[in-house]
This record gives structure tokens, C-alpha cells and sequence, in this order.
């Protein structure tokens, strides 16, 4: 029977694809332009549907040509790695199907959700905090501008926002686009999101912070949002949030934790020091997609006051689908969605499997993995490290010996890497240099890994500079 | 090795619960309170790791517990069924877990989604349309209500939106709720979407539209947005769009068509008609994961015009992240979102298998088994139809001899069916009506799952007659 033989087929493609993500000589990517891609795969849907081989096949050259995020040389984004119990997780998910409006459609669901954003509250110290899983980062610090909104102006709800009186919005100025997105969607205005100058090291300066919310109020606006980001994209640095927490109390603003990327390391006792204040923050975005390593998208957002998020929704909308029979709370009258994914249980599965302690274990590796890479660059004469190294990003160069032109150089020796597929890392703009950044996302990262990297981008460089030595001959 | 065990332990018990979806003898839930759940299953993660054992005992009661909706007595949503292709390119998808940011990161994933929107558009009828993949339905209506905003105000994006020009939204009085809650969110105002009076069987009365908004422009606020709803949530009722598009036209006012439970019925010659105009619509709501079973979330948003996406977001941000260095479009830039999961993998997956064709056979069935299902309660002396039949949705309740209040009546009879675990159907109130809803969403309905639907009911009305009659003597 057709489904057997592709369900055994697709099973053994899987164990395989798992393995091989150990196996250091099999590429990240195999890189295609979009135009070679479409010679390899045929993308069309036909009119008639495909046999058993033909379907297989296809599942072969998905893997095949997608880039491997669990190999351990993609340290290219802010996720990486293959969380083994996360993925079993959400296979089952899927297997169950049902989606987390109502406890009656996702009983085991809707109470693995509860349970996981009380375990996150304990570790964010809110005690009579609430939350919910979202689509993602940029969702979460939507729906945190959103519930700020509707603190300030909860009939905007009902009436709309008027921009006359103008909210203005306060974030990191290297902290993540989104905010600007959130502004935009919210009526709000991409234009009142004032960004704070940040310190060499990429954190928020609390004295420029306050300094602009006076100037604000001297504007006559209305300041009623802060955003602390832990940590930011490219130097992952960790903002001051003691001392914002200070300044958004004395102006009476609802201060916001982006823990989208950094939030995880909440879970160290050695680091968690570095998100001192958390507790003190109104709201709190925590992706466990990224350096828990759950399969995309893992995210949650979690409010320090029970009650808040109905408030966004609820207050205004009464709808068929609540019947509320079971007496439980129905977990979509906080959620903007109406159906949505359950993305809760392939977290809970992992931390089942892991336990408290190995997650710290993996929090702490990734930190230690971040400083042996710091190292390596610092030892090599040939790196340049361009940034104090704040949490797991570490920004380098290469410095070759015959081109003067540093920026093209590393753009091009980044871009020949990836296009490799040894090892795949990302770049970035600090100022005006441009910074190979190396992220440690992956909680398996062993030394024998950052060493592979070094030596890869080596032999790339040398590579480089060899023909630029031809060249000049 | 714990993971290997894991893994083919996980594959048995995935196999046998593919199968036993086709099994009515296996029930659709076994319904606990959420206090009897905390009793068999233990939620809470402890310090150390859980054993093989123990962690696939809980993969067996995560499923055991969680709502069958494979089963084809899984009546009760606008959604239900296992799709097998759709599901494994659903596992495929998590194993590569890559993010729909950039083409860097997913290249097959980006070349896949840009295809199905484009195969999506060509049935829509845009030319020249755009589109992306959202995180379900609510989120397709806000992009589409944001685009409209945007459209008309295009500097609120960075002024922020001012409701002294009061935008007015348009939606059939059955709409969805979600537009409520996107003009919340976008800062329009929920009291500012005007619900427009439905006829019988639930279509928006196209002359209703209009007074409503000469009366809004009479009042001197701006219309800007309609939605035509196809089909709403209760009754499955599809709103005339030729009739609304001509009014649009008139005024001036963005059409959105909300496609969310019914738009896949496009994909039939047959039944298309029932969507005629669509092609006049700005954008279209279209779930996939709802009429066509693709596992929770796939969902997208198509816009009539390239560019719109873009013109909301990109235009505003520029970002590190962003780099388009191979020449192709980042789908990034048309969304709200950041990280964003891959859902048009399975899709595709599930289209390749099927065809074309299949996937209009299954539609077409759809409809049979709705049509069969209304006919099967007009022959029924204890059934009484409610409405007539629009589409997939079938109204109905039962007339018990002994019992004079029917709302009561009835809702213990669903609520009792639904806890008894052998069918789910849900309810509503057409006026003060309480109705049986029966919906038809999955595409390997037969008639003789239909039969044993009714056979299940009437088993159990006539426990609870019987329990009236004692009562009485």
C-alpha cells in the first residue's frame, strides 16, 4: 500500500538525515541559485498526483537542497542545532492536530501550555504573571506594545488610536526591527520609536534613555514604552534592565524584556545575573527556538499581571467558540489568533527529556563555546576580534595580507564559505566595518566544532589570498 | 542508544495511530476534566531527564488523551482529518527546520512558498498578485485590514494613524470576530467595523452594504475596507462578492474576500461559481489547513497587487538581515513577521501527491457529504433542519418527544455525545435557536461516516428520552 511503503521509506530517510547531522564532511548546504534549484526539482503540481517513487524523491531532494540548520557548522542565525526529544515532540504534535483555541479541542495541549508559561513566570519571576505562545519574536513584542497601548489608552481598543496623543516608544537603537513593524501595525507610527544610543559593547545607556524620555514629555508626548533587548542581534549584548526598570518606574512606562534571542540563559544560575532586573519588567518575550533549540517557531511572550492579555482581546469580543463548559480557561481568549498552532508541547517534551539541569548544562555550553571562539580569534594572528565578546555572538574579521579593502574581502570570503557548505556564518555592519559574526545557538556545540570553523575559514582565506597574490604577479 | 529506541518506538506508535484514524470502534476523545488529565499524565518537568520508558509512555498518553481530530467522527471544527502527504512533508519540514526569512536560509522552502502562492493566485484570478504565508486566518484578515489602512493613509505607517479620520471596516454580521480584533491591533477601533445585516441563510444583503456606508460617509468618516465572508463560520454561507464588488468599485473601497473555512472550494469546477467576482477582490483568506486537512497552520494571505506586502514593512525597515545577495526575492520583506515557520512545505508536499485533480475530487466530496448529510436530516422525524444548507455546514437539531425545552435538550445531547467520546459535532445559535453544527472538512468522508454520525446521536437522544420517561413516571 502506497501509504506503508512511503511512511517506511520517509522513516529511514529520518534516521538517516538525524545521524548525518554528526557527520562533519556532509555539507550545511549544498548551495543552488534559485534558477539551478529549479532544474533540480520540479516544482510544478501536475494535474494528476505523483507515485510512491516519485514522492520519495522529493523528500530526498527537500533534505537534500535545503540547508542542514542541525549540522554543527551552521552558525549562521540566531537558531541552530537538532533538539532530538523537541522533534519527536512536535511530529506527535502534528500526529494530534489540534489547535489551542479551546481546552476542548486540545485538552493535553491547552495544559501543557499553562504548565510551560508557569515554569517560564517562575524563572521570570512574575508570581502572579500570564502569557502565551506566539508566532514568533516580532509577534511577541507586538503583542507587548500592544497590551502597553492598551494600558494607556485601553478605549483605543473600541474607539481607535488617535495620534494626537502621540505614544513614543523607547528601544535599543541596535535592537531588533520589529519594533518599528509593531509601531507601524498598531497605529502607532514607525516614526515614535525613539532609539537610544547604546555603549561600545552594544548595551542601552540608561542616561541616554532618560534623557530622551524628558525630551519627549518636554515635546508634550506621551512616552509609555521601553524596550530592553537581551540580547542584540549582532554583539549580543544584554541591556541594563535594573536600571531601566529604575528610570520606567519614575515616568510611570511599561518596560519590555526582548529576550527573543538571549532570554533562555534565564535558565543559568552562573549567567543569569547578566537579566538582573527581569522581574521588575511588565512583559517578557522568551523564544525557546532559539538557544533551547525547540524546531521553529517556539516563542512565548509572558505578561507580569495576570489578566492582561484578556483585557486585549476578551473585553471585546464574545464569539461562538468560547462555551468555557469544561470550567477551564480557554487559551484563546488572550490571543490575538483564533486557531493556532500548538507549539507549546514540543517544548515540554524536551525539558521532560533533558530535565532542568540539562538545559543549564546546555545554556552553560553555549556561553563556553562562545568564549573558546572568542579565544580562538583573540590567539590567531590573522583574526581580528571587532567587539568585547557580551554572551554568544562573537564579531571578528580576517585580516589578510595582501588586500587593503578589509569589508569586500570578508564579504567575499564569507559569501565563498556558505557557498562551501563547510560552514555557514553570518555578517554585519558595526559601524562601518563589516563583522563576520559567529553565533553559538546549537546546545551540542563541542570545541571540536569551533575548531573546524577556524580551520575552514582559514583554508577559505588562504584560498583568497592566494589568488590575490596571482593576481598581482 | 536512548535516541534510536526512542526514534523506532515513536515510528510503531505513529504507524498504529495512522491507522486506527480509520478505526470508528476507537473513540474521539476520551474526554478527562482537566483535573483527571493531571492525574494520569504528570506535566510538571522535573531536575533530571525522564527515561526511554518513561518519555514514550508520554508520547501514548499525549496522543491517547488529546482530541482525535484524524478520526472521522471529529465533526466539530471547520477543520478535521489526517492528510498523509501533508503530514510527512509536515515531519520533513521540522527535520530541515529552516526559517522563511531569507532564501540564504531556505532555498527550497522560499522557491516552494513563492510557487504555491503563485499556483494559489492563478485560481484567485490576480494576474499580478503577491502573497505569503500566515499564522492562520485572524492573521490573514489583520494583514489584509492593515494593507487597506495602508493603502488609504500610507504615512500612518510612520506617522502612526490618527482616528479623526475615521476608517470604517465593513463585514457581514456573521463574520468572523477576527476583524474585530484586527481593527483593535491596527489602532482602527473595534466599535468602527460596522456589521452589515445577512439574509436568511446568512449572505450579507449587497444593499444593506451600501446604506451602511452612504450612511458612514454621511457621518463623514472614511469607508475603506469590506469583507466578503465565504463562508461563514455557522451556517456556511457565501456572501455574493460580484454584487459587493460592484459597490466597492463605486466608493472606492478595498475588498477582502475572507476565504479562511471555505476559500479552498475555489479548486472545484463545479462549485467555484459559489466565490464569483473573486477575481475583483484585493486580497483573499485562504486555510488551506482548514477544507483542504493540511496540518495546523497553513494559511495564506494573496493580495491582488505586487508590491502591497512590501509597500507595508519593507519600505520602512531596513535591516541587517536582508542581505539579497543571491538575486532573489527574501519573503521576509513581505512580512510581519521576522523567524518564520516553513508552512507551504507540507502543501506542496500534499498537492504533488494528490494533483490537481484529486484535490478537486476530495472538494467536490466534501460538498456530497454535506448535501447527503442534510438529506439524511430531512428524512429523520426527529431532526429538524435549521437552514438551508449553504456549503459544508449543516444546521440541525432534535426533537425529543418528552422534552419541551430544545435549547436545553440539545446541548446536553451534544455535550453528552462529545464527552461520550463517539462523535464531536458543535453548536451555535441562529437567533435564539440553538443548532447542531455538523461540518464536513475532511476530504475521506464516506457516507457510511455520515450513517454512524446520525446512528451515534439517535443512541444517544433516545438515553436521554428514555431518561425523561423515567423521570416522569
Amino acid at each position: 500500500m502506497k501509504e506503508i511503503e512511503i511512511l517506511s521509506g520517509a522513516f529511514n530517510k529520518i534516521k538517516a538525515y538525524i545521524a548525518d547531522n554528526q557527520d562533519n564532511s556532509i555539507p550545511v548546504v549544498q548551495f543552488r541559485t534559485p534558477a539551478q534549484l529549479k532544474e533540480v526539482i520540479n516544482f510544478k503540481v501536475g494535474n494528476k498526483g505523483v507515485s510512491e517513487d516519485e514522492f520519495l524523491e522529493l523528500l530526498d531532494k527537500y533534505l537534500e537542497y535545503s540547508v542542514r540548520t542541525g549540522n554543527k557548522q551552521f552558525l549562521n542565525q540566531l537558531y541552530s542545532g537538532f533538539n532530538f526529544p523537541a522533534f519527536i515532540g512536535e511530529v506527535f504534535t502534528v500526529l494530534a492536530n489540534t489547535s489551542m483555541y479551546t481546552y476542548e479541542v486540545a485538552p493535553v495541549a491547552t495544559t501543557i501550555e499553562t504548565e510551560m508559561i508557569s515554569l517560564m513566570n517562575s524563572y521570570a519571576g512574575y508570581t502572579d504573571g500570564d502569557g502565551i505562545f506566539v508566532s514568533g519574536g516580532s509577534n511577541a513584542n507586538l503583542v507587548a506594545m500592544f497590551s502597553a497601548r492598551n494600558k494607556v489608552l485601553p478605549e483605543s481598543r473600541f474607539e481607535g488610536y488617535d495620534r494626537y496623543q502621540k505614544l513614543v516608544a523607547f528601544v535599543n537603537e541596535q535592537a531588533h526591527y520589529s519594533f518599528e513593524t509593531a509601531a507601524n501595525v498598531l497605529g502607532i507610527g514607525a516614526k515614535n520609536v525613539i532609539k537610544v544610543k547604546s555603549d561600545k559593547n552594544g548595551k542601552l545607556i540608561p542616561d541616554e534613555l532618560e534623557k530622551e524620555i524628558v525630551a519627549s514629555i518636554q515635546r508634550g508626548e506621551k512616552p509609555f514604552f521601553v524596550a530592553a533587548t537581551c540580547a542584540t542581534t549582532l554583539l549580543g549584548a544584554y541591556d541594563p534592565i535594573e536600571e531601566m526598570a529604575g528610570i520606567c518606574q519614575k515616568y510611570n512606562i511599561w518596560l519590555h524584556a526582548d529576550g527573543s534571542f538571549g532570554g533562555s540563559l534565564i535558565l543559568s544560575d552562573k549567567y543569569r545575573h547578566m537579566m538582573k532586573g527581569i522581574e521588575k519588567t511588565d512583559s517578557f518575550a522568551w523564544n525557546p527556538h532559539k538557544l533551547m533549540n525547540i524546531p521553529l517557531i517556539c516563542s512565548a511572550l509572558l505578561v507580569k499581571k495576570r489578566g492582561t492579555l484578556q483585557h486585549n482581546i476578551t473585553d471585546i469580543n464574545t464569539d461562538y467558540i468560547f462555551h468555557d463548559i469544561d470550567t477551564v480557561e480557554d487559551l484563546g481568549k488572550k490571543s490575538i489568533q483564533c486557531g493556532r498552532r500548538v507549539d507549546a508541547v514540543k517544548l515540554w517534551f524536551a525539558w521532560k527529556y533533558f530535565g532542568l539541569e540539562g538545559y543549564q548544562k546546555r545554556i552553560d555550553n553555549l556561553m563556553e563555546m562562545a568564549m573558546y571562539a572568542e579565544d580562538k580569534v583573540k590567539e590567531n594572528d590573522h583574526l581580528e576580534l571587532l567587539s568585547e565578546r557580551q554572551s554568544f555572538s562573537v564579531c571578528f574579521r580576517y585580516i589578510p595580507e595582501h588586500d587593503d579593502d578589509l569589508n569586500k574581502f570578508n564579504l567575499e570570503l564569507r559569501e565563498s564559505l556558505r557557498k562551501s557548505g563547510r560552514s555557514i556564518v553570518n555578517y554585519g555592519y558595526i559601524g562601518k566595518t563589516l563583522a563576520i559574526r559567529l553565533i553559538t545557538a546549537n546546545g551540542e556545540l563541542a570545541k571540536s566544532d569551533i575548531d573546524l570553523f577556524f580551520d575552514n575559514i582559514t583554508v577559505e582565506a588562504i584560498k583568497f589570498e592566494t589568488r590575490g597574490q596571482l593576481e598581482y604577479v
